[in-house]
């Protein structure tokens, strides 16, 4: 069982919660160090505590009280049956209009910057997204312009009119990175780095968290948890491909994971072909197919000159395949009831 | 190198390549027991062996010479850069139409048979399965009707007009099955089952080859080399899901595959959702993903009454969701400037 | 619930069962073309039918009624808490001897087979392997010399006094192999070809079952549930690795998967770590873990020259580093207290 | 190609290479935020650039300058071919000796420390292990008891005379841990956390590094260069466990990853049975199996009473377990000519 207090709710109401918790025979566990404070029963089944949700309800302060059977809770179709839609300036993510983001890997430059930009928005993407600050597999790879890649992609915001997607990887670099950015990434590699989840959290900013490739569909749902927990409900999920031991590509896009997320969840889901394939030839197969299974997006890489990219040149599509994706992708989200956000110019 | 002599060349003719080889300083291997011998030389890098070629093209009974870097020819689009369309009846395997297998997983009854295969031929499907001879996981489950399942088949077929697809386990079954069966399917349990390979292609019969769902795509290609070596090129390769570390579905459907398998072989290929996920709820979506990705196909399973099911009931669709399906199909296939084989009646 | 008729219990009795099955409200499916019938009640659960037991025990020719909660059952330590030990002419496999089976992937010739047995004998093995019959990816590689390559392997059992194993892959070849071979092999990739599994249940001979690396240990247990339902409880089960997602081995040695077989099933375990690891450096390392983890024994691939091998050559140890192995092997059985069957001469 | 420069080269030098550089045709990439430089020349291959090694050699403040051929460099044996042995205080890791880390997944109490930092001294233990600050997977679950919890972990080293490890997560908490720890535990989660590696790198403490479940070897090699390319070369790996398809245990201990690494890096390598495995009844066998396979050393979960533990209890040794395990493990250790650091006493 855990007990939601309502945000901003004084000490004394949190502390008078934790006393009637231990009176009624339970370990109190409180979540530490967040506005909204959550105490845990520990040490007991929640069938044993049913009949402690109205006393505990009626207490002061306490918003709600929950009994887990899930691992996750504010993510859930069953706390939240609607599907969840987030506006982004121009761009709505969610409901009926598909959300298609795209861009470099990494800002290499304000010239590649500004140039993918302005093709990917005359193609039709609603959202830009480029790396300022990379996670690198390996310390020699390139890691980023940092703050001055936040301020290309503001200038190419300024210029085309369209939000973008960046990633934070540290926490001493999450404020200026909010200062900038309309949607703030969490990589896959970062799924489950708890706190900085919280922190993301606490920014209020819709947040895109990636699927790791080695976690499962309930693990990202959890994870996401420790976002919405901080009372930001903009969660956006993103399948990038799991591993498995197929090696003809990078990844495996775990194309079930569509429906299935989407059966457990309201939160909106994109797919990222661009690292599910690892390769250009199939990031249009990719997003076609999960899109017709029901995504409500999709984030591709796109730079003007893919074989000169600093990073993922080989799964980057040139400006023309991109629109040659989009219009494609028109007529297959048309097939499933969807349009695009922006209609292709 | 691959010395592939012509079918039914006389043993004089074998034995002169075999001694050719040897004295160029190679060891020969010939494929044991097949109609159409192959000479393979054992021992050398293909590098070194260049300028054999046309010394070895030039002898009697040889059909072709082939330096091979690939595990597999005969499946890559490098021997056959076209598309290859297979005809079963009305319906068209590959190209423009898209072909929908549909019915059953096994064949149970008369009435359930029936029912299924005309609620199938209604909602639009070109093609009927039903398993007669089944694999399956426990002894204790039900294994088909046998001979009297094919009977049933071959009743279904007479009233809907649509050809029917059955599975071949065993090759003392193989004669009675490919005397009843439109297409022989391999299951994905016997995809290295190398001996049955031979057989099945022996009869000429088109084949549906099932990916095992712990095999990789090369592996699957391979495996059908072993049928075309027998001279049948008509196989139909099939994704039907992969064992990955998600739970949430059975498998996982590989979505990569279906571009990946496109670029390297010129075979049709088709999607099984209903394996690929393992729970109905998930088919639709799979299937419209795999279509929208370029799958050439799709093979579905469909019960009157899935709670009653012998076999894979949690997978079927009702009659009613698989017409449902076939609309979204439909519009999907546009999409993707394909057409169902049979308009939607 | 599963009624067992005697091995031969006349048609009559069978179908007396068969009625009384009926009349109790379920539907019968009779185990087809086995020798000992197998009546299962379709179509309800376990739990309805526990006070049935006792009522179908009685009849005649029922050799006893089980009640299925796992998918297998007499590979099940429920009802068979001992450990199984097989004795193999001079070797046993299982209790408190260690099996090493070791030998070439493939016979290639008479000399290769006899150096290959003289080594791995003088080295402390006690059961040879080799294939005579080979399942190959590619149809273009060595599929092995059949029926002589058999002979090769008596003679070689006949100069070491060491028993030998080999593969079967196809039923028509079962006959001779039974006769020659002292342990027959199902080979990865024919785990679940049920039919075959049959078919060499009813030969009597210990079966080494290997897991096929794509099939998790349920499906290798349940596999040896259709070899032990003919009668034959001569069953050794073989861990070879397991396709993942790490490329830097071949496949995945699944080391839990020891102590879990030994944990559900009293049948005797071996490991492969030739196939396991795919590269004679890891052999000996792989080989070491699994017997300290509890497995009864391995199987290794030993060539008098693994850079001439015709299969498997790169997977392949030296007699001279299979003899260090040995010296090292017995180190670590006699640490969890085991003993070769041979000592070391 | 990577200019690696001295430690606190003056800014004029780095500067004067990056001209060098660029005078040479190469775009140059200067490593952000760290002590030490790293001049990597961007956008050509490593064969183009081997006659300039020497001229770059030569330049002021340069330390090496290293073609680069695998994405790891520092934890390679081609760079370092002896094993690394890291002392912490009378515990040594790698090399002839045996580490053992035990104690519970969470400090939860006094009391519950130290009854099991004297219990796994008791048998035999070399260093202690316990969490302050958790990562979890849930936002419900136990979160450690924080600066606290590294007071009482401290009491236990005092008592028991063992040093202990601890895990961070968040930058933040990273100097509290570093003055109180002897070594700094990277999780799994945190593998590819770039920025925190570079930071843990830079206290100059030993490391556990352990390997994300989806990541594989390459990539965990690849990582450590993160740490030590910050001058620290005290990283220990640790194989925890992959994900895989098999679902029997929580995670897939790959044995193979223990030959491996061996054979390509000189770092210590540990196994941690009680993740891989995720059950207590597979520990044993898992830990002795990874010994015998070369593992320098295990880390495992005990715990006074694991069925009220509030996290991991069901992986946790009892102690009376545990003390069984070290027994066996002394005879394996031995088998494989190694020792335990501290004789059982």
């Amino acid at each position: 069982m855990v007990i939601i207090m309502q945000a901003g709710a004084p000490e004394e109401e949190v502390e008078a919660v934790v006393k009637a918790v231990e009176k009624a025979g339970f370990r109190p566990w409180v979540n530490p160090g967040v506005e909204r404070k959550v105490i845990a029963l520990l040490g007991a089944v929640d069938a044993e505590k049913i009949e402690l949700v109205d006393h505990f309800s009626a207490l002061p302060g306490v918003e709600r009280v929950t009994l887990i059977s899930e691992p996750y809770k504010l993510p859930s179709r069953r706390t939240h049956p609607d599907p969840t839609v987030i506006e982004v300036g121009p761009a709505t993510i969610g409901g009926a209009h598909l959300a298609v983001i795209a861009g470099p890997c990494s800002v290499e430059s304000r010239d590649q910057m500004l140039e993918a930009a302005h093709a990917v928005r005359k193609a039709g993407a609603n959202l830009l997204r480029g790396g300022a600050f990379k996670p690198r597999t390996s310390p020699y790879s390139f890691q980023g312009l940092g703050v001055s890649g936040l301020e290309i992609l503001a200038e190419a915001r300024r210029l085309t009119g369209l939000p973008f997607v960046t990633e934070v990887l540290h926490p001493g670099d999450l404020e200026v990175i909010a200062e900038y950015a309309d949607i703030i990434q969490i990589g896959a590699r970062n799924m489950q780095n708890f706190r900085l989840l919280q922190e993301v959290g606490q920014t209020g900013k819709p947040i895109i968290l990636k699927r790791h490739p080695g976690c499962r569909i309930q693990e990202l749902l959890t994870a996401s948890e420790y976002i919405m927990l901080e009372g930001n409900p903009n969660v956006i999920l993103c399948e990038r491909g799991i591993t498995t031991f197929e090696h003809a590509t990078r990844y495996t896009l775990d194309l079930n994971a569509i429906p299935v997320i989407k059966r457990f969840s309201h939160l909106p889901l994109i797919a990222d072909p661009s690292h599910a394939t690892g390769d250009w030839r199939y990031d249009a197969a990719a997003a076609l197919g999960a899109v017709a299974a029901g995504a409500d997006g999709i984030m591709v890489e796109v730079h003007p000159d893919p074989t000169a990219a600093l990073s993922d040149g080989p799964q980057s599509l040139r400006p023309e395949k991109f629109a040659d994706l989009m219009r494609s992708l028109e007529k297959v989200a048309a097939a499933v009831g969807r349009q695009l956000s922006h209609p292709v110019t």
